[in-house]
């Protein structure tokens, strides 16, 4: 058995001031989260990381039961004759798809793609089964694996398969269907800040960036440790383009047939890696306090002597009566010291030692993974002050990444200054920009940095588009991407 | 808008002693719970049926967690070479794979078949994870969709897709695998009785009906209102037949090189068609209430007059804050006797008629749907009332099905017998059999029953095989099957 000291435990992660893309691909590996598949670009998620996606899939659909929203489930296939049927969206999803040939020993009449999302083949039954103003709004979302075959790869961030949701409702207003557009990505900004303890920029997207067969797409975007943006999840208003291409109708109230409107909205394992690249840091993850599937992590020291493990399991006890994810590490072939920066690296979020000494002076030692900060507690009413511990660690975790996404944030007026300020300072960038394609293509192409988003909270910068220099109304958020 | 009567509701139905198939197919369909797909064999499953599903998860989710497994995913893809290194798997799954042969725009130098099961891709894992006696038991289980491309289908029985979780685990000897197959095979018992109020016959499966790759498979069989037997969960000791395929090794206790002793175990949307078959009527569903969706309806009767909504609130309140599943019909265009019916269709177990005579009364009137049953509960306490009716509901379903399957169960002791018998009164036949496939296969031929289990509780019938006359020492069940 390996009996690493913490020296070879940090020297297992590359330092992310080091080279950043190494330090995230070590801190998923090594920790156990995920593992590479022998199909190129698919991934394998581990235990310890599906228990992260169990803790978004559990916050996410009580949120959405709770506005309304019923699960369902649609078939993996797609007939290639339905995903052709709205214009925009096949150009958008064509080039990446995985396409089925063959059933069994026969080859296909028509080929089938595994659904690279499922606004097709749910419009189809929509439209099946619509009749009257009645039965609207539709409010149906599932839980699914999409593929999307993807070039370049990275886990959680970029594979050609991954897991998500994806809500798709209809309505029987232009502004019912706005208003749930909106709601569900309000639901998505605080998954993000009271589950994941991230700040996001909320906005629209450019129409360049926007959905493939959307009228509009919202997103919420963050900002990673490296400076570089994550979109975190988006929720599109459809308009009637999709329902008028696949002739989903319903007798209105007046008796006339009419389109209804139509929204999307999804989130996907993508969160995953959020987590890690604005909470991680050169010791490992860093996890939540609310979506950590150990919450707190007990090493009795000195195990053999005296009352130690009595003590240990009492408090175990106590605190999982309460609802505390907690685990007692007890392994006999392990030190403290191996186990402290094991568990450091998983991203604990708290950490007991208890010991002989802690004992007599009826203690506990605790330290917190955030910043490392150790302290004693009283073993008497020690479930209630690992409770608020833990809300302090959410709070503190989340006002850090806030206050690491304003110092990286900066403001640019013309295009010298937007590629001084991505190269010495690399983040968001606020910039006017007057809404032409033809800058927004030359930003990117002269910097690599995107329009993030038209966020709801504009701020009059100036009158000048960035780019072009002409009247600009609108300012936006640009920075590089995953 | 439809106002239809208690006579059309009936005629929607096609009754199960006329034509089985039909009520099936009028049921699923009428109730809302599932939907044909554009792609032929493929379901859809609507918001009714997926809750049913829902309800299936969280109990065997639940069981899963408390004896130590946990979740993860691997891809949905798997390589053709990876499919072919265990000789009878291949066999057994290559005729019925779907396969992708195009990703994008380019051709794949290898085919990837779309998972019928993960036991190739999950072994491949293994094999690179596992390293010491210590890092066991791996105890994992995904929840996914697996294709298995079906000639004949039939919403939720047998269909191309289907949902499912399969339970993928490895040991360090011989008889903690046998343990834990019979462990699971033991909590999907629970899993039909105290859910789903469905009795079942465990017993192992004959080598002609084992899993494809398996040393033994063990089953659980329930049988239905039409006398065929649903095979409702399997559980398989794999032996090291992957392990040594995949080359998965660890160093034992003693420091040489094992291979692991290996299960796998699942239970898929299939089970959702049993709870039809098993419970339903020719009103259509009746659904055991710890599964149910809906687990009270209650329907105002002269709601505009008195105190009756405010009444009807108020217990709706009382009985939503005790965690029962209730919904209030209030809708105002439908009569009560539609709604009754409407809702007797669905299946919810119980309905609550709450009007001015009731409220007089300081009474309710319920209506189980189980047994149709009328009677009156106080207002007082009716939260306590409602409870003990879901328990009683359940218990009574749970000893009809049983009663039911011991009608449906006879003897035979020859094979003219065995043809009389499955004539007159299809169902379960107990017999002997010698062991020999031969035997087995004339059954087959000739019955079109199969041997479903050699249940674990074994009679001695006779000594005779009921098929050839010779020694025989195995008591069989017999039925032909979905």
């Amino acid at each position: 058995m390996s009996k690493k000291n913490e020296k070879q435990f940090v020297e297992d992660i590359t330092p992310m001031e080091v080279d950043f893309p190494r330090w995230y691909t070590d801190v998923i590996t090594k920790t156990d989260l995920v593992d590479y598949s022998p199909v190129k670009g698919f991934m394998v998620i581990k235990p310890y990381g599906y228990a992260l996606w169990e803790g978004i899939q559990q916050y996410a659909d009580r949120r959405f039961k709770e506005t309304g929203h019923k699960n369902c489930y649609f078939p993996l296939l797609i007939p290639e004759s339905l995903l052709k049927k709205e214009e925009e969206h096949v150009e958008g999803f064509a080039p990446e798809v995985a396409w089925v040939t063959h059933g069994g020993e026969e080859e296909l009449a028509e080929r089938l793609c595994v659904r690279p999302t499922s606004e097709t083949i749910i419009c189809h039954m929509y439209a099946k089964w619509l009749n009257s103003y009645r039965d609207l709004p539709y409010l149906y979302n599932q839980w699914c694996s999409v593929v999307r075959w993807e070039k370049s790869t990275r886990p959680f961030l970029r594979t050609s398969e991954f897991l998500w949701q994806e809500g798709h409702t209809l309505h029987e207003t232009y502004e019912e269907a706005q208003q749930e557009t909106l709601q569900m990505l309000g639901i998505y900004k605080e998954l993000c800040e009271e589950l994941l303890a991230i700040p996001v920029v909320c906005g629209r997207k450019s129409d360049k960036e926007k959905f493939a067969g959307a009228e509009a797409t919202y997103t919420i975007e963050a900002l990673m440790h490296d400076g570089k943006a994550l979109q975190s999840g988006t929720s599109h208003f459809l308009g009637q383009h999709f329902s008028k291409a696949f002739e989903i109708q319903y007798s209105d109230r007046d008796g006339n047939l009419a389109n209804p409107y139509h929204t999307s909205w999804g989130i996907s394992t993508r969160l995953i890696g959020g987590v890690i690249m604005v909470h991680g840091d050169n010791r490992g993850l860093v996890l939540p306090p609310r979506l950590a599937p150990i919450q707190v992590v007990i090493v009795p020291i000195a195990a053999h002597k005296g009352n130690v493990m009595e003590t240990v399991d009492r408090v175990f006890d106590e605190l999982k009566a309460a609802g505390i994810r907690v685990e007692v590490d007890d392994r006999p072939n392990y030190s403290p010291g191996w186990k402290f920066n094991e568990w450091e690296m998983k991203g604990v979020p708290v950490r007991l030692e208890i010991g002989p000494k802690d004992i007599e002076k009826g203690q506990a030692t605790v330290c917190r993974r955030d910043n490392l900060e150790k302290s004693q507690l009283e073993l008497e009413n020690i479930t209630e002050s690992i409770k608020s511990l833990l809300d302090n660690v959410h709070e503190s975790m989340l006002a850090n990444a806030l206050k690491m996404r304003e110092e990286k944030t900066s403001v640019a007026s013309d295009m010298e200054e937007l590629k001084k300020v991505l190269e010495e300072k690399p983040g968001f960038v606020k910039a006017m920009w007057c809404g032409d394609r033809a800058c927004e293509d030359k930003i990117k192409e002269e910097t690599g940095a995107t329009i993030r988003c038209m966020p709801f909270e504009q701020e009059q910068l100036s009158d000048r588009c960035i780019c072009c220099g002409e009247k600009a109304d609108k300012m936006v958020y640009l920075a590089k991407a995953y």
